[in-house]
């Protein structure tokens, strides 16, 4: 007998969970094709080259890299962002911009999983590339707030920030400013003065910060945000977000949900300088991506999982073994009606197939008996005898 | 500038290629879920050792295998049902058998790619764990051919054996042997001789093999299968076939289309003794795997794929650019009433606009202008003028 145990980080999905994955995935999909946007697949392997210098320090300590049986370097993808922007410079005369896709794929980050994060996770994104108008920002963070309020989320709040406040900081200084919720006032003018200001110049850069007053670009898209139905969404100006990763230019944002401890359950922003690096010509885009397992979470905390995840299937039991087989003629009747259904697959006495039926909570189970077909409601525990023909009519 | 490429045998699948891939994996997992199959992921990465000595030979050396930065052994999953038998094993006493469940994941195997095959790919897999009985094989059975009928396949052959016909032989003879179609009698004879049979045996370990009689196993299953209506599915007993993995133990089987010369669009078979190796106790298990590109391929040359795949979007023009704003207006209008919709996200002359949603192949197109609404009808080439009313009643 071997080890059976899955990498540290990495995780099975039993049906269970991942019917709920499914759940979420198809309600995005369905918000992201309702503006247009369409699917997109990239690799898992990329040439190293592709991935490296892209996301700071940080992204190159967590990557996984290895050299593959032809020894050329690879590296398995680490978010979705330069896999599209590599996608766009191979592919821009074909492309038809403004280009606007979804892309829904695992990405593979070695974290310290002590943290509470996973090695292998799915990310969720949607970008608009070709345009520099605020409305692609404000068609993004529209996006975002339709499909959180389709899965249900009622209070989320969007604070959003302009990268350029920041133009003429050091990124160690802009690292230790995006903490200023997460640790505090006090934490963050400690780490200032740690990195080399004085107590002084900290607090001079911390306040000239947080009273910096909206800027231009950031003013023109509120004004386009206010003109969609917000009820839901509360958007925020939060001048020391900057959002972790290298490549954002313009406006970043984050969404949370008002009320839950989580931290965020995505982000984006608007990078114009990123698909230059491989189209040799500048090209612009914005985008935002989900972190699956934060919304997970939150939905499970918010029980906003619809009841009827649950399978629909009905069960077909056999009384004694020899109507097994008349089992298996009633079960292909109802398929070919378009009713899911099911039989059990070994001889068994009636109990232990009800015993199944039950585990696997299927809500309705037909007895077939010698001259009978018998429906049983498992839910209200109601029983009737039928024909096959009644039974397909009260099924459908 | 940096390297644009994507490694050999990885692919990048543009809007067009996604959304046919969607409506394929779509189908087959309504098919799936009709039966009472469910769901399951498991990680991409997995400890070298729960997959190695499982697929022969070939398997190792096509392996991705590498030290992760804990160097910690692993590799890339290879084929979805050793991740399955671990599964099974790990988490033995919380599932309910028989455990029927569906799987639809990347694979990555360092194959030659002059042969057109690809180092990462889709496999879609279905298995029925814990069941010894025949009716098992025939379920899955019926599930494949449901699952080709519902994409449009109408003459798919099922060629059938059970393995246990070559209990004498050894594994070398028993590859070759598998190659009678695809080589012919005379390389086979060939091929057997050059591994040290003598002519008259070689000969005589062929016509065995032909002439093998049906054995027990496969004529309870074939007399279960006679109860489906099988118009579309032509049966075949071929006691040459084998297929490759090693871990098979009883029925094996392989789909294909008549007339296209593309060999098998899936396979699968009984292997009950895999999942013994990892849960310490026998599990039955048979299943079958869908050769996800090959099911492309065959549908792209019997042109299957549904006209209706591309984008039903509307999209929202505007004839002057002070109008763009009451765009936006009534593309959110047309969201909140359930209508998919779009609107030109950049200041823009009415002709590029146009020109943007026909490349993009939509069908309908809004112009707003000053006092008007113009549908227009970009296929029928009419148009009328309407009010917001009436045009979200024609739309929906």
């Amino acid at each position: 007998m071997i080890n059976i145990q899955t990498l540290k980080g990495f995780r099975d999905f039993l049906p269970q969970e991942a019917k709920k994955r499914e759940y979420v995935l198809n309600t995005l999909k369905k918000v992201f094709e309702s503006y247009g946007f369409e699917p997109l697949e990239t690799p898992s392997l990329e040439y190293e080259e592709v991935l490296t210098g892209k996301y700071g320090d940080e992204g190159e300590k967590l990557m996984y890299k290895f050299l593959d049986n032809g020894k050329r370097k690879v590296a398995l993808r680490y978010d979705q962002t330069v896999p599209l922007a590599r996608v766009v410079a191979q592919y821009q005369n074909e492309i038809t911009f403004p280009f606007k896709r979804y892309q829904m794929q695992n990405v593979w980050r070695a974290e310290n999983t002590q943290k509470g994060r996973y090695r292998e996770f799915l990310q969720v994104d949607a970008d608009i590339v070709g345009v520099y108008s605020p409305l692609a920002d404000a068609e993004i963070i529209s996006l975002a707030q339709d499909a959180v309020k389709n899965l249900g989320f009622k209070n989320v709040v969007l604070y959003i920030n302009d990268r350029r406040v920041f133009s003429e900081l050091q990124q160690e200084y802009i690292t230790t400013l995006d903490k200023l919720e997460k640790v505090g006032r006090e934490n963050v003018l400690k780490e200032l003065t740690q990195k080399g200001l004085s107590e002084k110049d900290a607090l001079d850069m911390l306040s000239k910060i947080e009273t910096t007053e909206l800027p231009d670009y950031l003013n023109e898209l509120f004004k386009v945000l206010k003109k969609k139905n917000n009820e839901s969404l509360e958007i925020k100006f939060k001048p020391t977000l900057a959002r972790g990763l290298n490549y954002y230019t313009g406006a970043v944002f984050e969404l949370s949900v008002a009320g839950l401890n989580l931290g965020s359950i995505g982000g984006g922003g608007r990078y114009d300088d990123l698909i230059g690096i491989f189209a040799g010509r500048d090209i612009p885009a914005v985008g935002f991506s989900f972190g699956f397992d934060r919304l997970m979470e939150a939905m499970e905390e918010l029980d906003l999982f619809p009841k009827n995840l649950k399978t629909k299937d009905v069960f077909v039991a056999f009384s004694s073994s020899d109507l097994q087989e008349k089992a298996l003629e009633i079960t292909t009747r109802l398929r070919e009606n378009k009713i899911n259904a099911q039989y059990y697959l070994e001889d068994a006495p009636l109990e232990k197939q009800l015993k199944y039926a039950d585990k696997k909570m299927l809500p309705y189970c037909v007895i077939v008996e010698e001259k009978n077909l018998v429906l049983k409601d498992m839910e209200k525990r109601t029983q009737e005898n039928l024909s096959l023909e009644e039974l397909i009519k009260r099924l459908k």
